[in-house]
């Protein structure tokens, strides 16, 4: 530094603001072990040890991202001649240093605490289906997160604020588009299969089904898939997550004795989160080259293989063997038994995480329209609820009875996470438009699923997706991958002609 | 502060020291969680990244303890009025804050760079038996150390230094007597059990026993103990070791299947630091008054456990009958087979960790003697096989015929730790000088073991040792406790009243 504080880019200037960048990543790395430990084998006692310890990591964080040195470096750096490699690193600190230092550390500290209280009134007010309860939180929660918006950018939309927390760029316009989009061709789709005669098999994973023979499977599937086992594990835990870097990618599942088909897509879900961190280049760690890209392209890894692999015909057809192998009682069951079990429409599933591939959509529109324009001011929380239930009766053609099994019954609002529904979509819309370049590219994929051959696949997602990292913004990257910028039309086209097909549907 | 930056004790100093401590602490913890993910469930491929993150928390742990706001915090507080228990939490922090501070930084990573290339090389020195491959390696090491000695204190003799590393309180002085002690009375005592024609059975646990089944014995056998469960949990390391604090302490343990012996004894071992570390008081986690005093204190909880209950008559008489339903083909063993077994003194055998409770303390003799005087310069490297063959042949009566089963066979001296080896010695001793006070105190506890009645044990121990943290030293601690101070007397008393009767010793 020069005796006013400010920086020129010299020798080393660079390394030193990499050194720092990756200081910041171990202390966010070690944390992210720390809630897996927490998720997976933690003794129950060790909670308010480990919330200390997780809070002194995310301070110390903070500190070292938010710390004039930071702003300093970022500066010299921004006027210097640098690789693109190294200008996308400097770019995307500079995201995280603005949003970091624009917001006060007491309105961090207000928004944490309020959402740990909201946490246990969520799940009251939810077990006695009292929205009321619940209302004043959530009031507190949108003032506190739009205040928090207007921080960071005041003349921006505040949702869109909050939506490039996850989002960061893919502009909150072009998202909105596509979920128009979604509804607009989803819901005569969804009304098309609900009139539809077709009798689909829906029992093929119906029975008895012991969790550590599900396990078995489980580990069969991921073998199949090509996980890489060096480099990750497979464990339970209550709610199913991937987490980890390059070295270390781990899955989890969990099991339900009366359901064999849950644990398997849930692990192949999470196997396509784990292979994406797995493909980010060893020599990125520590800095965004080596990390993944936000959460709709995460999630586009997650649901390509979940949904275009372990959803299709010719994977069922490979795969089904193993499990009559593990489970000789469900011999009798065939392919196309499997394939239309996992695949069946639940018209009337009010619950966005027990949807269908297709239905799930509709569940997300709704609560981005509701948090969008709550947000914004265009409405109040006491009236969530009837805004609620009549978009599901205009979507979806249902109307809860309760807020327990309606409004009240997702988590992310109670932590204050209001733009994180979109990125679900996203993530299937990114799905459908990377496979369709993928086979575009390499040809039909039929065959090869059917022959469990995924090295073309996985080959094809490494060399155009995971191994750059943050270098692209994400639709740079799906520009560089696909050819074109990020558009619904492949997840339409997909689910019409899947769907057509199942359900006997004329137009389709 | 004051505009000069010295800090004088005012309203709120002590939180804002206590702050900083937790914070410190809240970092070495995170890293404990750290070792024991890689130590125990971390997949192969993980190494460089776990190393990069372990290394970020050292280093932002040791920047915290060794600002200058810890110094000026110190300084304040030693003029305070304080009550005890603060006063020791300022006392353990000098001290630590001392040593970091009085070592160059650059010399700290030194010794960190050469130890990290010890560890191999030591190895390949092991593997091959080539001493003089390792030697440059050792005598760089011995100088380092010398010279971070020196920088402690430049007046002190230095290998007191290094064994004050690892144990504060006790001095050298006292601790080299205790060991001469030992060497006295150990030798002709295990001279006349070789010489003794006593016919004891050996085989109790030799035979087939599966790791599975081992385990749910080494379950059965923490339930016996009371181990905490929903403070703790059971798993598999190469190199058995408990870690964690009062809310999480976990055990680790492991299984060679021709020998049911060493995982239980193992697993009571490990017990007994896990069993210290949950007595700890929670509302002392994050400053020394919920630490663990150092490492003799807690070898002396392990070696409580492991030999004073879990090598006693009384406690095969309780435990069998556990064993023959875990393992039908032992129905034949008596409880008077498998004491004998759990205590027969191997009096040829050259390997340390495989040693019996008797021999182990000459081990550990021989070892202190070469390293002290290696430290003090009274020693050449190049002479340590030599002396350590002479010293195996003058205690023990046996002469390592390679360095492999020699001076090579342990770790420590590759991490550069000199002074630890003590440490496992006196921790004999005080465990039975705390069981004597037990005993002295509650009655005799043969009869309670054989019922698995615990509840006095163990409440003497959280009463007398585990609740007072850090906030007495070593010698108080024990003073405290038994009323006296640290002695050899009742290790010596205890190993020659139960090796005599074991032996048929006429002396004894």
């Amino acid at each position: 530094m020069t005796t006013d504080g400010t920086e020129t880019a010299g020798a080393g200037t660079y390394e030193r603001f990499e050194n720092r960048v990756e200081r910041i990543r171990n202390v966010g790395n070690a944390a992210g072990i720390l809630r897996w430990d927490q998720e997976v084998v933690m003794p129950e006692a060790g909670t308010p040890a480990r919330a200390k310890q997780l809070s002194t990591l995310s301070s110390i964080g903070h500190e070292l991202l938010t710390a004039e040195e930071t702003g300093a470096l970022l500066e010299a750096l921004e006027g210097a001649d640098l690789e693109d490699g190294k200008r996308a690193v400097v770019r995307e600190l500079r995201r995280e240093y603005d949003r970091a230092t624009s917001v006060p550390q007491q309105l961090v500290e207000e928004i944490s605490e309020t959402t740990s209280n909201a946490h246990p009134r969520w799940k009251a007010a939810r077990a006695e289906d009292d929205f009321e309860t619940f209302a004043p939180t959530l009031e507190k929660l949108v003032d506190l997160k739009r205040e928090y918006a207007d921080h960071v950018d005041p003349d921006a939309d505040p949702y869109a604020v909050l939506f490039a927390e996850y989002e960061p760029y893919i502009d909150l316009e072009a998202a909105a588009t596509i979920l128009a989009e979604l509804r607009e061709e989803l819901v005569p789709l969804i009304e098309a299969i609900s009139e539809s005669e077709a009798d689909l098999e829906t029992d093929a994973f119906s029975g008895e089904f012991d969790a550590d023979t599900q396990e078995a499977v489980c580990r069969d599937v991921l073998d199949e898939l090509g996980y890489d086992w060096d480099r990750g594990r497979l464990d339970t835990a209550p709610h199913p997550f991937s987490s980890g870097t390059q070295f270390d990618a781990r899955v989890t599942t969990r099991f339900d004795e009366s359901d064999l088909l849950g644990s398997i897509t849930s692990t192949i879900h999470e196997f396509g989160h784990a292979n994406y961190t797995i493909g980010l280049p060893d020599e990125g760690y520590g800095t965004p080259l080596g990390e993944a890209r936000d959460l709709s392209v995460h999630e586009s890894q997650s649901r390509l293989w979940e949904n275009h692999v372990g959803r299709s015909r010719p994977f069922w057809e490979r795969f089904l063997p193993a499990i009559h192998d593990r489970f000789p009682a469900t011999e009798s069951v065939t392919p196309g038994d499997a394939y239309e079990s996992a695949n069946q429409v639940y018209e009337d599933n009010l619950v966005r995480v027990e949807a269908d591939e297709l239905t799930y959509h509709l569940h997300i529109v709704i609560r981005f329209e509701i948090e969008r324009d709550l947000i914004r001011g265009d409405l109040e929380v006491r009236e969530v609820p009837e805004v609620w239930n009549d978009k599901y009766e205009q979507y979806l053609g249902i109307r809860p009875e309760t807020d327990a099994e309606g409004c009240l019954q997702d988590i992310h609002w109670s932590h204050g996470s209001f733009g994180y529904f979109p990125t679900y979509s996203l993530g299937s819309v990114l799905a459908a438009q990377l496979f369709a370049a993928v086979e575009n590219e390499v040809g039909d994929l039929e065959e090869r699923i059917r022959e469990g051959e995924f090295d073309d696949l996985n080959g094809w997602l490494r060399e155009n997706v995971h191994r750059h990292g943050k270098r692209y913004t994400t639709p740079e990257l799906i520009e560089e991958a696909t050819g074109e910028a990020v558009t619904a039309e492949y997840f339409l086209e997909y689910v019409a002609e899947k769907y057509g097909e199942l359900y006997d549907l004329e137009k389709y």
